[in-house]
């Protein structure tokens, strides 16, 4: 009888390994393939960065609460956010569409209308796509091209021992903002004439549906000759991208608990469902800030920027990825992070 | 009430227009967007093409009689083709799968050996892409970069009057193989036991399920200095390409019936179906050779080349494009093509 291995039991990241085993470059223009944010490619001297993110109905989005505007604005940013996290400016998208007869014309022109949105306040250009039918739910695939100057790629691989831990904004916001949705889409299942009062939860709402890529922080990093060491977008989850940030950069860790960046309207709604704010920071998906690494002697210009938090440093590879509590106890840093094929949403 | 436009009522060029009017242009690199076979980038001074295809299942293909393996191929090889016609060469690729559980790692490997081999024919470099699940069904959506110098790049916008029109292979090959295998897994649903012999049918068979893109055509193009004045590949079959082609132009062709160009095996096929083999040349989809013109100046060297046919030329925008029977008559030529949303296939 052929071998049946199941998806759920591998995991998305042991399906890439197991689909894409270390491969001979065929093209001297290819200079960074599969293992980082983005591909890099190098024409003319010039560095081309390429990414390619999908979302899927019922996997990544539920069309009982997302509204098309902002799901065309969100896969955008998405993808847009890879490009930042190669310290890269995105420039082009080509958009796959795939939807069934229960979408009208108009329902994708309202997708539009939020990929166009995004388009223009990111400053990008569409310039292609394959717009086809399937026979159920919608499918978003959008592939992202932008460029940096070779000197300045930042990969997930540059961190060295006693480089600064730095992170963008605060963290849970969006996983916090997907708990009330849940929620709210089960009250309204059971009572449909039910209003939700969404008033409170403004800004985790926005950091769930509508979220924003790092365009100024890259801006920063060139008006302030700032250039991380390593860097990575955070789409699984703090957890799961410092640990590929350290095994990327074959280093460890020492991770601060106290010094997580929680907004006041993420910590309330994560303790009003009985999650640790900590634990929702750590493990909650899809908050697109960056973490990065830094050496010391930037710290002087890292301080003066608001939007940046150091979080903890980098330790040599032998002394492990480590949660430090509020306590001074270690922990040894784990992976929740996000696994589709195991529905954990 | 809101408006509701169905999809299947406007077809895919129709949304394309819908979705995608008139842009401006954000980025100096971007030379070329929506509306050839692929976009075309200028970063220091060099082109890169770039083009997205997808393949959705019960759309594009059937399980029932599609080998994964295949369908991995087919998938690179559609996008390759694209690049192919703007006169480019494919160099890498990015691949978005998003597969139900119904399909297991091993499953999905089967598809990667397709891709794999694909790319090692064609020479390009898998730089990255997004694997997920999906609540029915397998999409695959590749997008291809490739390249070209800058003044050798062929849009469909180059024909004019007295050019030569003239197309690669043989045509309705992949239509006659796609009849067959409908008719078998009719068969076969009747009879489960029932295993069909399709020794007599290899050639079309293969044209729709292992079709190849015209990489020594673009080779031959160089060797023999020819530059074609106009390019499309022939996804959607031979009629609505022309069409596309002269209204790009905005010219007019005539067109031979006598002399397209119909393979044994695929005439028997469609007679056998009580399909005129001209109407399945005309108007057969998936073939994948490329239809271009040429100044007069090149027939001594098109002649040359045996898998070049010319079919006709080019007039002017006036006279419209029609079709010459071999009794010397003008018929209007208009495009069945594929319409997905409208399920003809």
């Amino acid at each position: 009888m052929e071998e049946r291995t199941e998806l759920e039991t591998i995991g998305e990241f042991g399906l890439i390994e197991r689909l894409n085993p270390k491969r001979e470059i065929r093209n001297e223009s290819t200079i960074l393939g599969i293992g980082d944010d983005a591909a890099a490619l190098k024409y003319n001297g010039k560095v081309i960065l390429v990414s390619t993110d999908a979302m899927v109905e019922g996997v990544h989005f539920d069309m009982v609460y997302t509204p098309l505007k902002h799901l065309g604005y969100k896969a955008c940013v998405i993808n847009f956010s890879d490009i930042y996290a190669m310290n890269g400016t995105p420039k082009q998208i080509t958009i796959t569409i795939s939807a069934s007869n229960r979408f009208s014309v108009e329902a994708l022109e309202e997708l539009y209308a939020g990929i166009n949105l995004a388009c223009e306040k990111y400053n990008v250009d569409i310039v292609g796509g394959d717009t086809c039918s399937s026979t159920s739910g919608l499918f978003i695939s959008i592939t992202v091209i932008g460029e940096v100057d070779e000197d300045k790629i930042v990969k997930r691989s540059g961190a060295k021992p006693n480089d600064l831990l730095c992170v963008t904004g605060d963290l849970g916001g969006a996983y916090a903002g997907l708990l009330v949705l849940e929620r709210e889409k089960v009250t309204f299942k059971a009572n449909p004439n039910f209003q939700p009062d969404f008033s409170t939860y403004e800004y985790i709402l926005e950091r769930q549906l509508k979220p924003e890529a790092q365009k100024e922080m890259i801006e920063w990093f060139k008006e302030n000759d700032v250039l991380p060491t390593s860097m990575i977008d955070i789409s699984d989850g703090l957890a799961s991208e410092t640990l590929h940030l350290c095994k990327s950069s074959d280093v460890g860790c020492e991770l601060y608990i106290e010094k997580l960046p929680l907004d006041y309207e993420t910590t309330r709604t994560l303790e009003e469902f009985k999650i640790m704010p900590d634990v929702g920071a750590l493990n909650g998906g899809e908050d697109y800030e960056l973490l990065f690494t830094v050496d010391q002697k930037d710290f002087e210009k890292i301080k003066t920027n608001e939007n940046i938090k150091v979080i903890g440093y980098i330790t040599d590879n032998s002394q492990g990825s480590n949660l430090i509590t509020p306590q001074n106890t270690t922990i040894e840093l784990r992976a929740q992070g996000w696994n589709h094929y195991r529905k954990e949403e």
